[in-house]
């Protein structure tokens, strides 16, 4: 397993620290001017430290890695708070993913998270992409524009290939994830040579299985919650996906690796209660999406602050996999789960140009409005303040559930 | 709000009681001889008494009412244990209500939980009755069956009424639960008025707000993770329907009536969780179908054991309704969500002949497997143990979580 050495740099984060008390825990509050984060805490007294000590992170906190809606900036942020920063490489070249490692490397020192696809890449199909354009022609003329005007026809997310796998090796992040499965074996073999700590997700207790025994060092166990894509390789099965809180528990029992829970966690209650299920950690996009460094456009963003619980849904129009999104126009008139959308991520050339169009008028009728179905729990915060609150909110809520009948009233966030 | 007086059989509880440790935690042993239950302990430092003080039970523990699966027998097994044990009564007669009631009096002096229905019941409707006989038709001739026997044409499941509210008010039971929404004005006015602590199903968090609204003592959220009817009232979507970990804290968040969560809870780690969320209580209904108190068939039964993470999904296809049962054969070919299906609870007497004639041969091609999403979790264990297991669990768990780094190692159940 690629348990991350212990680094300088975590050493460092103690240098000046002065013990106080937050609800009755002891913790320690360091003074690290680097961070220029005085007040927030390092070293707080979480109950599982496993995915800590692998991963050699301050909070078990990972950043979800969201292609097109956060880059190294966030990931800055998130790791100078002793979260884990998380870059998606789906969607970029491996020149722009060097790049993006430099400026993150300019920045902090401290373990980084790489994550790259792994899906099957699509055969072309005419007679799909000519039936999808067909589909999508009454919205082109609703919205002026030429229903046969040429659109790309190659994906715009590309698969972890040799390519991708020479940067990996040479950039040796310590940290890289996987979504949609797993690599070829010879890739794989690079990428754990390289030192790097290896994880994926799954959707269901028989997918952590199969990643546990193909060599994962963590499983992320992504509950019918979380937002944007189902990580989903070995089921298609949408109507079964499961919840987070019936997953969790079942992915703990069913694999030795650490298991980091997704799905429906938006503050520190979440955290605590993903803990309290035996996950030694979580993955948290949606709640970043709220960050100023997220690349989330302003419609988004307002559709993300206006949702309800019951806002989003599991949709595959939108790339021809599912995602959960806020329910818009198109998700309305067309999905959520249709037949006979080009294959991942083929759907989605074809909308571009309606979501721009759409979008240049204000209307967010064609944008994939990822989301998970935490979004009313979400603040507006810097990415790095975020992370600190609710690791504190975290320890705090953990407190006030062993104090018996003196804690947590009413159960409100504190 | 219809907080219960405490109860003399609640000072009881602590006579003979006896201080221990239960991993780190004080809590008191009772040698409670009625229960014959000496081992079990009574007064746990449960984080959150809101619910406890409200309702007079030892534990935060609902053992959900699940008709035709349970009755007067389970209930008083969770009562003796300090849950609040339920009863189902929406497929009884007033006067079937009245002798459960009276057999768990005789057994057990707790406050109970009777549940009951608020579906609009259905008009009678020849051309969906027929559409379904048709489509029925296939099965009832490879079973042998004649296709057009009649079937019974009236519900079985009777919403709440005032002949029922005369059995309510007459038995007062401490505590009325209610699915599928809410009784009307006058009914709900006679409720309070015997001294009930009413509560009901959410589904969302506008449902939720709309319970309060309407004067519900509490509100249970129910993720979709729940197995058995989903108890959506306002709304019809079940692809929108929300994950126990999003729900509950924007249930909390949004009402000030007392939270209890539902969906996907089956252990000690569970019920620490949903505590951790802001929930003041939990409600389970599939860890109790495994105990030997519930009228589960042996066939039922059976396919619980071998259930998995991903082993259920939502249909209407069994009684008209949305539920969570494991995919058999009917689901598979009929739904899982099917148009056109006779209104609740119509759909399911064409069925039933289907289903007698394949249980009799062993196969449950036709059984509404009623099962959550968290059945691998489950244990076969007496429902009185298993209520106090439970118990422990939650405590012991939420011990753990506040003990830094030294506890929890891999997360699995203790």
């Amino acid at each position: 397993m690629g348990s991350i050495k212990r680094r300088v740099f975590m050493k460092s984060a103690v240098v000046g620290a002065i013990a106080c008390t937050i609800e009755g825990t002891q913790v320690l509050f360091t003074a690290n001017r680097a961070t220029a984060q005085a007040s927030v805490p390092r070293l707080l007294p979480w109950p599982n430290r496993r995915l800590l000590d692998l991963l050699g992170v301050e909070h078990p906190i990972i950043q979800a890695p969201m292609g097109g809606l956060v880059d190294s900036e966030m990931a800055v942020a998130v790791l100078t708070a002793g979260g884990l920063g998380s870059l998606p490489c789906a969607p970029l070249t491996p020149k722009q993913v060097r790049e993006e490692v430099a400026k993150i490397r300019a920045q902090v020192h401290k373990p980084i998270n790489l994550n790259f696809f792994c899906h099957i890449p699509p055969k072309p199909d005419e007679a799909s992409e000519s039936a999808w354009r067909k589909r999508l022609a009454p919205y082109y003329v609703e919205l002026g524009l030429d229903p046969n005007s040429p659109v790309p026809t190659a994906p715009n997310r590309k698969p972890f290939d040799a390519e991708m796998c020479d940067a990996v090796v040479e950039l040796k992040p310590e940290v890289v994830s996987f979504t949609f499965g797993w690599p070829e074996a010879a890739l794989l073999k690079r990428v754990k040579a390289a030192g790097c700590f290896v994880l994926s997700s799954a959707t269901t207790v028989a997918e952590g299985r199969w990643l546990e025994e193909h060599g994962a060092d963590a499983v992320i166990a992504q509950g019918v919650e979380a937002g944007g894509h189902r990580a989903m390789f070995l089921t298609k099965d949408v109507a079964s996906q499961v919840g987070t809180f019936a997953l969790v528990p079942q992915m703990v029992d069913a694999v030795k690796i650490p298991v980091i829970a997704a799905g429906g966690i938006a503050d520190g209650r979440g955290i605590a209660a993903a803990l309290s299920l035996g996950a030694s950690g979580v993955q948290m996009g949606t709640a970043y999406l709220f960050c100023p460094e997220s690349r989330a456009s302003a419609l988004h963003r307002a559709a993300l602050k206006s949702a309800r619980s019951d806002s989003t849904v599991i949709t595959n129009v939108f790339t021809g996999r599912p995602v959960r999104a806020i329910i818009n126009r198109f998700v309305r008139e067309q999905g959520p789960l249709a037949d006979s959308v080009p294959s991942f991520p083929l759907a989605g050339n074809a909308i571009q140009p309606l979501r721009a169009a759409a979008e240049s008028h204000g209307s967010t009728d064609f944008t994939p409005l990822y989301s998970g179905q935490a979004a009313p729990l979400c603040r507006e915060l810097p990415a790095s303040e975020l992370t600190s609150k609710l690791a504190v909110e975290a320890i705090q809520r953990l407190g006030e559930m062993n104090r018996g009948s003196s804690g947590a009233a009413n159960g409100k966030r504190s």
